[in-house]
């Protein structure tokens, strides 16, 4: 069993809107950061960049849904929780959740499929890669499985 | 009765990343510009920024939730319909479908409620944007209400 | 002789920052945009896109430098003229000058190299791209050389 | 007499084009990231958001000019050296370095004006500002002033 992985940003003047808060539209792309720092993690290194560059493994997504709780401004890191909800043949469903000042800003679920990158095929992700994710996986709420 | 309206983006190598197609977290960007443009075209030319600056009035997203189809390329622009799907009592719902070459991309619903924008607290949109907004009003599938 | 080529922007919300103007680093953003649109119409349909996937050719950024004349805002379009300042044996230098409201926004050079794209190795343009490029050199205050 | 601050950027999967390297705009923009971290580490917590909103500071960019050496990829941290060149009477001129795996990859100058933020007008900046932005001065090779 893992801990909860957490990726922090530092959300800057440049991620405001006219309204003095992260752009919504920077919210999916925050979580998509805190996903890759994941991987990177959990894998000891391997990015999305590594895995389809050296590895030829894709994790396309095919879902997303965000639910936006609090408004995100630079005055506190953002703190992205990262886990995977379910481990399927081909897919894999991730849980996110961001906080600013222990209050929570948004929460999403996201679903990427496995896929041979060069061959755009979807395939059942390797055993190494299996393996590194089990330990990770939790419910909805964050607790173990 | 009006029609749908469909707001074009150019894709470009800047919005692509290493697999060759549009990042995933741009695709969200690219509704919201969609939305954007909706309100600047149902509204006769007031886009956020006058509806903030200007009116007092923002429209803050609570929800997204998006299905991804196909690959959105530079090879094609992204032709992106939106209308709205109901209008509540604080909050309007929106449809997004975009395609390239006709072939649907993805596509998603986007939850946002009205807000007196300096005082960040909820409003009933005035009576002209309600006049301006009903004849939009498609259901899921686009057809009139 | 071509006329000067004009490419478009829509300014929007998610561009501002919160001094309610577009935030300094979207321009160079818009800069690129704008030459990238200038080789889709100058070549008859082949941006950087094209020119990378389907004829190996790169024309990756040595040098750019910009003067930010007056804040770009979403009130009116951004009209970015662009045109080739010199074709030399393995490079190209480019001017771009960004107007709202027939007000100079920002003007800059840039300067490309052309490439192998697989091999990230210099060569000279092709023929057929110096023909095309060819007829829209100007000086830099955009008169015919 | 103060060190040069780094700042270090995740450069990832997202920042990266079809040529497998970061987007060449995205890289004025990890600059001026680098130099809104160096402000906020110079004054002490204040970035360009809380020197906006707190102080009504605003350090609009007049001028850029990069050089691009080498290219970005996510496979090492970007690690970006930024200091003040010329503290004048209105405007500030920084130098960044950014490189990865002890490699340069580009350099910059950037030119700020003070103004007072709500009226857009130019000031003085206020002697706290002076004095912890003197220490940080150097030559555009990093030696001590």
């Amino acid at each position: 069993m893992s801990d909860i992985f957490t990726h922090e940003i530092r959300v800057t003047w440049g991620d405001c809107d006219p309204a003095k808060i992260a752009y919504t539209a920077r919210l999916p792309w925050f979580a998509l950061d805190a996903i890759n720092a994941w991987w990177e993690h959990a894998s000891g290194g391997y990015s999305w960049y590594h895995m389809e560059v050296d590895q030829n493994i894709g994790t396309p997504f095919v879902h997303m849904s965000l639910d936006f709780r609090s408004p995100v401004t630079p005055r506190h890191r953002l703190k992205c929780q990262v886990w995977p909800l379910k481990l399927g043949d081909t897919s894999i469903r991730f849980k996110v959740k961001a906080s600013q000042d222990d209050k929570l800003c948004f929460e999403g679920e996201f679903v990427c499929v496995f896929i041979v990158a060069d061959a755009f095929k979807k395939q059942t992700p390797p055993p190494h890669m299996q393996d590194f994710i089990r330990p990770y996986l939790r419910d909805s709420e964050g607790n173990p499985l």
